[in-house]
């Protein structure tokens, strides 16, 4: 029984949970299963072809606000990612290939190099940089993140998230499969993953 | 000083909205302006040309999973409305040409019949059926909403709407023109609007 937290490391919404899952997690006695993917290849089977929120200058422009707002809020920090979005393929491959326990810290360190650090994740040394900063062996985390295996289990991911029906991130899965998606509904997912339901009225 | 509401008349979240906003803003102490307009005219001019939430299946399907999840643990009924999107030019008209006082009524009562009722509010007769719900003179709701003051008057609305940069629906916009987006964030909005600024850590 757990939570399943489907993350892209270039996506704003991934990041604020990110920040805040594992004590909204704790605190709903839920164990959480961090799982990267990519949302690009989603985005292009899709009919838009590209991020919505980049669909309009309008909605691009309130997607910063709001994620800061979000972000003040809770006394985490927020820069507008350079550039954005990122190629985030690297990272995730790399976070894919960790053990399970120890993505979180690692993937929580990729998310403030984009979103506070305002580096770009598809350089290698930001990759070695924030392995080191999650007490990694950087080097093998690069290493690992480029091999074969690497590639192939986040191709799997991708799949799996389209066999799910995932077309945005962050998604929330519980064990019995309903989908929740976006930073707002992390305490639903909780919720329901903690009772096996919807959660009374609120 | 009044938050300002902007809805539209097929939108499953501003449904939701307009279902709660009157007692939160009871509660928060905040006068509402209740301002529709039409999406139809700002999905065109995006990149996209329609609803976000049509982008895909996936996406479609979720939000009539999730809006139905919402509406359950409010105790609002909800039902996927028949034809979606509905054309919701003649309502919006019709809600546009009546005094302010008597907006909210009518418009909950438009909601509930594409929400709750399935029925297709192109329809004259629905407008007729909605306007003796709301306790109005129901053929001059009819006919004033067929005037060519209440077609300027919504054609107004959807060009102050692009001034605002309003890209989506509901909307929230403070007497200090902070723009909030999605019944996810009508409590931001309202205490925004109380304090006149970024309410405090949540």
């Amino acid at each position: 029984m757990a939570l399943t937290f489907w993350y892209e490391f270039s996506s704003t919404y991934s990041y604020l949970s990110a920040l805040r899952i594992e004590d909204a997690a704790k605190a709903a006695h839920v164990p959480v299963v961090w799982q990267p993917f990519l949302l690009g290849p989603i985005f292009k089977a899709s009919g838009y072809g590209g991020s919505p929120n980049l669909m309009s200058k309008e909605k691009a422009s309130y997607m910063w606000t709001d994620a800061a707002r979000r972000a003040d809020q809770r006394g985490h920090p927020f820069q507008r990612p350079l550039p954005f979005p990122q190629n985030s393929v690297l990272a995730a491959r790399a976070a894919i290939a960790l053990p399970p326990a120890k993505r979180p810290r690692f993937s929580k360190a990729i998310f403030a190099e984009v979103f506070a650090n305002q580096r770009d994740i598809a350089d290698p040394a930001v990759i070695v940089q924030a392995a080191a900063t999650a007490d990694l062996d950087a080097e093998a985390v690069l290493a690992n993140g480029r091999s074969s295996e690497a590639r192939a289990a986040l191709f799997a991911a991708v799949e799996k998230a389209q066999e799910r029906a995932i077309f945005g991130a962050p998604t929330f899965i519980t064990s019995d499969h309903a989908l929740f998606w976006g930073d707002d509904r992390l305490e639903d997912a909780l919720a329901w993953e903690a009772s096996g339901s919807q959660p009374d009225a609120r």
